[in-house]
């Protein structure tokens, strides 16, 4: 018996290399966007049975874990604080190094309040550049102000 | 004798404060992104002279300051490693969340490498939404691949 | 010049403690709860210029104070991680030790989705007790789901 | 031979899953609140000998968890000392943005002491609102002063 | 104006040294044990208005300090999670080292619960041995049993 | 072949929980304190030959487990720094909150030195008291002075 | 089916010593520089099919090795924030005494900016030297500048 | 009177963004390397009388702050553990990345034993390159192997 | 008014530089051990009032000083748990790389029990040696037996 | 296949105490002081053909621990930065309290620069003393002095 949605990522990543799976691949199957997918696939969001059921295929996955699939599992990615993985590093770095700039704009053009991480969607894409491409990722949250009561 | 950035930023907020200023009208004198000139503003870069000098006005600062607004700031604007402001905390949820899933689609995308948060831009609008607005974050950074030697 | 609105918080604690001033006595003549009246004195919430002006003259700040005030906070009310007053300790047991609790509670009523903690209010007030009067607190928070995108 | 109360805990979870069994099924049929039943199997309470065997039977456990079942367990649900996962970082949240506020009007009302986590009930529910429902919790603790002697 | 505890803690402390006052003396005037009275001394306890006026007189504290030592304090009389002090080190080694034995012992004799640390009393006192006089310590604290709801 | 002494440690808790011994049963057959008979069945203490027999005997430990009983462990019976059990946590709060009046107090009567954990021993018993019975714990450690040389 | 490249960084070390093969000669047979191939095959960078088939035959690996070899990894090869092996350490107490130093001197001579850590390339070797031999490493990075927008 | 090495550090560097003084400059005063003289600067270095007067001819410093500058100072120029700074941070990120190969090469050359950070120089330089300048540096330690004894 | 032993150590820190005075001189004067000596002016020693007397007139101290120097202080001379000064790192890494080592001998020599860090003395010294001269540290700590009870 | 120095490790430490084994005599047998043996046996150094040979014999090690056991180890001994077992941290008080004053006297004996932990001795013997024997350790560093350059 499957006793944790780890051993279900777990399963997912080492199917993936084995077989060369490629994530935009089992999104489009999904019928949903390459970034919710990939984080429904490493553990961070919950899927439905039928979404449950297309991921089961792809990676062969026994029933149990299609079960995990469903249940809402214990979130966060990464394995230390502050994490150790240079591409991973840098979007810490920026929350470091802006975050104070980002909250100060935030603020003045809302109010008091948050950019909701939860009513939240990302987009990343290769933006070409001649003098090299760039990553190009799009973050969209809503405003929640703070009330009061 | 001013000896750190850190009390030059002391005085501009607290100036920023006491005067009413917005940080998007500063940005609009400096000529620059409200992004840029605010994390400068908030000691996370080197300004020029001309730059500096216009913000020397802004916020009527001593002589002193605005050498040290050309100094190379010692950067990092948070107070602890895991940020306590909910706003702040909300990106650092997004990348402990999503962190891996990043990694993953970048990796997909263009190999082995990171985003830089230095070749780097960001750009944070309200997005009118009926449901509510929504802060929308364009961050753009150049791919950087790791190369053999 | 005040530098920070911690200078405000602590002036605000000292006048309290000098003359001797209730928190509910606070709340009533800023017109609202003194869950969140309090909150807003300790530097954790927003007032508007109304707001501010009875704090100021409740605990005669000086008028740098008050735009403080109305400056959105860096919040975050605890000097540690792990809080070592006893009466916040146990709040911080109760996050520890039910925490998974209320994680499966909430995602089976509502699904995958988290409690807010923005648009959200709270209510702490004494129950008369034979066995000894307890403190009864309610937490009222939107639920906020995730969506797939 | 089971060696610990986590390995019970990982039984109960994985059956939970396996057979989409009720945390609200599981307290009717054990005579208790859904949220002291919740956290027994979690591993944060001990349950007397009728209460294990109904539990063993909901979950097909062997006679050896259920004496573990009976044993005061170590207790803390989290893995980090500040949580990763969303639903529970938004209770860390109000501890941390709220603690000094509790911990004035506590004392405000009662004098120094605590509101005990032993002593302690919790009660979560759906609070029906047009504007999206709400998670309605409501904690009552003893009050225990500090006494002189 | 005093804005912490913490001040009025260091007042105290200073004027010991500088005045050569003993504890113990201390707590003969207040009327109470020396554990609670220095505990209280330090920053750890809320004194009435009598007992902060005896404690005022023999430390010639100014007046906005006997208002400190009525407001109960933010509680915590260490440096460091882990102490740094040998004597008080030996006590934290203590808890390590004998921790899971303390709580397999109260259990067996009590059930599931805890022992107190609010409604706790403390004595410390020299035992005289031929081989080297003890320190003799009874620690004494209500049993709280978790109870089911 | 056991290769380390939390092996045993898991053995006999494991043997503990599934025959339903008592640590004071343990006691009685070891012929010593139950205080320091669980602590080293805890894995915190040495024992001798004749003491490993007899908790071999009780706990149904294999040969090897005998000489692993004989060697001295790495001490330390706690997983995490502060601890999350609210019972020892009560015990690391006591540490926190009295850890400088104990250190003055003690100072006081004995000058400079430590109250030592190793010559020492700790008595745990229940105190009949009608407004609930108390745990009643007794330390005894020697005094050791710093000599100057 | 291997699960993670930690699994595949086990074989490699674990066949290196068996075998006792050098790491130059791997380096020669896959045609790049010991430094490069070394973090390769530690986990730390992303080999071609190429490569990887070389460094599979050398360690005899799994055909799932192999596309483990292929696969980015999540880098960072230290089991702890500071180092404890001494060698590791040495490197860690450079940056901690010469980090502002080096930080000053690059600012200096190329403004605000970085050294890059991707776009970087690392050469060792033995120095002679009749007073003991010396190790040389050169490190290369591309300065990245800041840049205003 | 001046108590200790870091406000001798902070007047150097106040006094160096205030005249905008140059490391170089400096180094070629005193006749060592820049890289040495900065780190002295910063307060990670023992002058002798000599260095310690020019040092304080060019920052105008006090008699006292001499006397400082020739007292082996406490080190460690970084404010955490892992640095928040990008620039020195990308070092961090070196040692992370590359510290087991790094270890892993010297021992294949060398044996056991470390590479002094003691008996050590560092050369920090640009180079030309027509894709972007680079900063080359050469580091050079005397290996140090471990005996037997 | 003093109010901290850290001030008094920072008086005779700062008189030390400034006047240039030698340990070896100060421990002749008062009649001990250089170790003892340097250790207690160190704010790590308790003084007697002659002691206190003799160096308070090396380092020209107020009066209230040597009222400081005859109280107990709080020990520990490091400002982090991991010492970033490469001296004392040294030893640091020396209880790392040899703690178990030191923990294994003194077991197999002593049985279970600690060498104390209280009835302690070290003695530090020069060791001629051609190849480079050596420290030479001889630490004497009585043996401490864990007894049963 | 063995794919750590840990498992053998392990292996060394379940075989010495299943078989009664002494440090003293494998110390012996390799013809090296039994604090390198100790350590070497403990993963902490690295043996040669002949040693390794000498050791396997004794403990009755698979080829492959040979090998590993000629391979240089990642240092450090200890599960956690401040260790909790009390006679290992009866050492790390010592780097605690007498830190600051080993820096200062070895500083004024040979100036700026450490005393090597790896050209390196260290012996452990008993003190018989009527008082009760004591634990002697004499440590034995070169000095490396910081060179300027």
């Amino acid at each position: 018996m499957i006793s944790s949605r780890n051993e279900v990522t777990e399963m997912i990543v080492a199917a993936k290399v084995a077989k060369g799976i490629k994530w935009a691949d089992v999104a489009a199957r999904v019928g949903l966007s390459k970034e919710w997918t990939t984080a429904a696939c490493l553990g961070q969001m919950t899927l439905d049975e039928k979404q449950a059921s297309v991921i089961g295929e792809i990676f062969e996955l026994p029933d149990d874990a299609l079960r995990w699939l469903q249940a809402v599992p214990y979130k966060g990615s990464l394995p230390t604080a502050v994490p150790t993985d240079p591409l991973i590093y840098r979007w810490y770095e920026i929350v470091n190094v802006y975050g104070s700039t980002i909250k100060e704009l935030i603020h003045e053009e809302f109010g008091d309040g948050i950019m909701s991480a939860i009513d939240f969607s990302m987009d990343i894409e290769r933006e070409q550049d001649p003098k090299g491409d760039r990553v190009r990722v799009v973050l969209s949250g809503k405003f929640l102000p703070y009330k009061t009561y």
